[in-house]
C-alpha cells in the first residue's frame, strides 16, 4: 500500500484531546472491555449519513451499541448464496455471537439515497439504473417501498420513502431464520425508528397502529 | 409489520435528554444540515464494535465525518456486476457525489470478525467455512491478509491480521477506477489507522516505511 | 483529598439530560421536598447488585421510598454495642424519625453475595473465612440461614438461601425492640419479597403458607 | 417468620405495570443480565434519602451501577478487626469482585443525617451520644469533619458538613490498602459529588482547586 496518507493534523490534535480526557477518565473500563469482550444490550442499523449519529441521539456509551452503518439503512433480504453480504452478515454476528436484545433500524429525514432511490424509480436517474452503479443496486432493496408510495401526493412521496426505508428492512429482517425464531420466541425486540433532522424529532412504528408516531 | 415493539424507556429518556440539551443548543445548526445538506469532510469506514466509536476518538461533530461501520472494516474489491454491495455503495456515494476529502479505514485491536477468520483460515471453525455462514463469507475478504500473516509467530498473527484488515481494505479501495483517479489526481487521501482499545493508542500507516506507527 | 478526579464525561452529559427534563418539569416538587424535608412511605433494604432497582420495579418516584443498599440485603441482630452499625442506623432513622409505614427487604436471584456465603459455609470458600474478610465478616449474618438450607438437594440450596437473606433478615429486624414494639400495635408493617431478575418475577413470603408466593 | 404482611397493593399494582412494559421491553437484556452476570462500570455510595436516586440523575440502566446506599453516604476508615461492617463489605465486592473502573461518593443537600451530626457534636443532641444511638455512632464517622467546619459562621456549618461527608468518606477509602493500590495504578477513579436538591445542582470536586465546583 504505496499511497496512504498522515493523517490531517487536526484529527490527530483531537484524537490526543480524547485520549487526554475521555480515555484518561475511562482507563479502567476501556481495558476491562477489550479484556473481557463485548456484550452490547443493542444492535442499531442506521445511515452513513454524517448528521445523524445513534450514539449522541440515544447517549450511547463505549460498549452499549452494536452499530451498522449503511446507505439509507437498509437490510437486504435473506439469501444464504454463498456472496459477499455484508450487512447481513453483521447482523449475523450481532444476533447470534453477540445475543443482543434488541434491533433497531433508524431512518431519518433528508437522506440521499432515499432520494435517489425516489429519483430513479421515478425515472429521473437513469446512471443510477446502470448495472455499475453501486448505489443503484444498493437502493434495488428499497424498491417494494417505493412501490407503496407511488400513488401518494408528489411532495408526500420522499418522507413517506424514508419511512419504508425502515418498514422494508425490519421486514427482510424477518425473512432471516434466526430472527424471526428469537423475535416469536420474545428472546430479540424489533424497533423502527426515524429521526427529523431539523426538528430534533423522534417517532416509532407502532405496530398497532400501523403508523409512525411521535415518541413520548 | 406487525411485530416491531416500542423502544425501551431507557432510550427515550435518553433522547429527550439530548434532544432538551445537545439538539437544544445547536438547533439552528441542525436545521442548516437539513435544509443545505451534508458536507462532510472525511468517510470513515470502521468496525461495527461497540467498543470503537470514530465520533468520539475524533472529536466528530454532527456534519463532519460520512461513517461505514461493517464487521471487521472491511472493504472488498472493486466488482461491477449488478450484484448489491452495500460498502461499495455508500464508498461510491462518499467519494462521487458527496465528493469527500479524506478516506479513513480505521482497524482495531480485540476484534471478534478478525478472530473468526483466523479460525477459519487456519482450520478451527468449519461452521464459518459453509456457504450459509454470513460472517464467514464476509471474512472471506480477509483471506489475502491471512496467507501474509500465516508464517508469523502465533501470538502476532491476529495482531498483524488487524492490521491487514485495514492493509488489504486500502488496496481493494484502489481497485475501484473512480478512488484511484482521484488518489492520483490528489482530489482525494487514502488513510490507514489502528485502534487499540485497552491502551487508547493509535497508530497509522506509514507508507514510506512500510509499517503502523504511533501517531504522534 | 488529592486523588478525587472528573467525572467521566457520559455521566455529566446524563446529568445535564435529567436536568433538562425531568428536574425542569418536577421543579417546584422538587424545592418542596427540599424546603418540607422527606417523608417517604417505606422503607426498602435490598441488595446493591447493579440489576435490581427497587425504584424501577415499584416505579418509586423522588421522596417515596427510602432505601438502604448493602451486600445481600441483610440486616444484622439488634446489637447496641456501641460500634458503628449502618444498616441499623439507617433502620432507626427510618422507623423512629421517618416513621416509614412499611419495611420492605427484597431479595434477589442470582446474588454474588449468597452464592459467597453458600461457598464459605459448605467450605469452599476459605479466603472468605479469614478474619480480614469484610464480605466474608458480613454474610456470617446469614449463617443461620445455611444451616436451615443445607440438607436441601444441592441445586435447592442456592435458591433457597437467597430465600433465607430476607426471612433471616426479617427475624433479625424483629429483635430491635423499637421495630417489635411498632409491629406489634400495627405502625409498621414488615414484607418480604423475592425478585427473580430472568423472569422478571416477584415473590412475596406469606406468614401463613409459611413460604415465599408469587405476587398476584 | 409469623408477622410479614403482604405488599401493600399500590406497590403490587405498579410491579406489574413495571413487567408488562419495561420489563416486557427489555426481557431479553434481563435473561442475560442474569445467566452472564452482573459487570457494573461504577459503584455508587449515596445516601438512602427518598429524594435522591443516583440511577435518576445519571440515568443508569439495570447492570450499569452497584449501589450502597447509607445514612449520609459515609465510609468508614479501614479497620479489618472480624466485626460486621455492610459498608466495606460492599466496597470490597465492588473493587475486588466485580473490579468496577469507577466509585463515586455522592452527597446531597438538606441532609437529616448530616443535620443529626452537627447536632450532636455541636452538643444540642444528647440522645445522639448514647451508647445505644446507632445514628450517633454510625454518625461519628463524621466528626473529623465537624471539627473542619466548626469555626465556620454557623449559616455555613452545615452547607459545609455535607461536603465534608463526601471528602471525609474519600479521604477512609484511601485507608483501604486494596483501594490505594487500584488508585495509584490508575485502574480505579474516585470522584466526589455534591447534588443540591432544590435546585438540581451538581458539583464535583476538584483537587487542584481544593474545592467543590459547579458540574459543567
Amino acid at each position: 500500500m504505496k499511497l496512504a496518507r498522515p493523517l490531517p493534523h487536526y484529527l490527530v490534535q483531537r484524537y490526543h484531546g480524547w485520549k487526554a480526557t475521555t480515555f484518561a477518565e475511562n482507563r479502567n473500563w476501556f481495558r476491562r472491555l477489550a479484556e473481557d469482550g463485548q456484550r452490547p444490550r443493542a444492535m442499531v442499523i442506521t445511515c452513513c449519513d454524517s448528521r445523524v449519529h445513534a450514539t449522541a441521539i440515544f447517549g450511547a456509551e463505549s460498549g452499549e451499541f452494536f452499530i451498522h452503518r449503511n446507505i439509507a439503512n437498509l437490510v437486504p433480504p435473506y439469501a444464504p448464496d454463498g456472496e459477499q453480504h455484508g450487512t447481513s452478515a453483521a447482523i449475523e454476528y450481532a444476533v447470534n455471537a453477540l445475543k443482543v436484545a434488541h434491533l433497531v433500524v433508524m431512518g431519518h429525514t433528508n437522506c440521499g439515497g432515499v432520494q435517489g432511490c425516489h429519483a430513479m424509480c421515478s425515472g429521473h436517474a437513469p446512471e443510477l439504473e446502470e448495472k455499475t452503479s453501486f448505489v443503484g443496486r444498493w437502493m434495488d432493496i428499497l424498491r417494494p417501498g417505493y412501490d407503496r408510495v407511488v400513488d401518494f401526493p408528489l411532495e408526500e412521496q420522499i418522507p413517506e420513502l424514508e419511512r419504508q426505508a425502515v418498514l422494508v428492512s425490519l421486514e427482510n429482517l424477518m425473512t432471516f431464520p434466526f430472527i424471526r425464531e428469537k423475535v416469536e420466541a420474545e428472546e430479540l425486540a424489533l424497533h423502527g425508528v426515524m429521526h427529523d433532522i431539523a426538528a430534533g424529532g423522534l417517532e416509532q412504528y407502532d405496530s398497532a397502529a400501523g403508523a409512525f408516531v411521535q415518541v413520548l
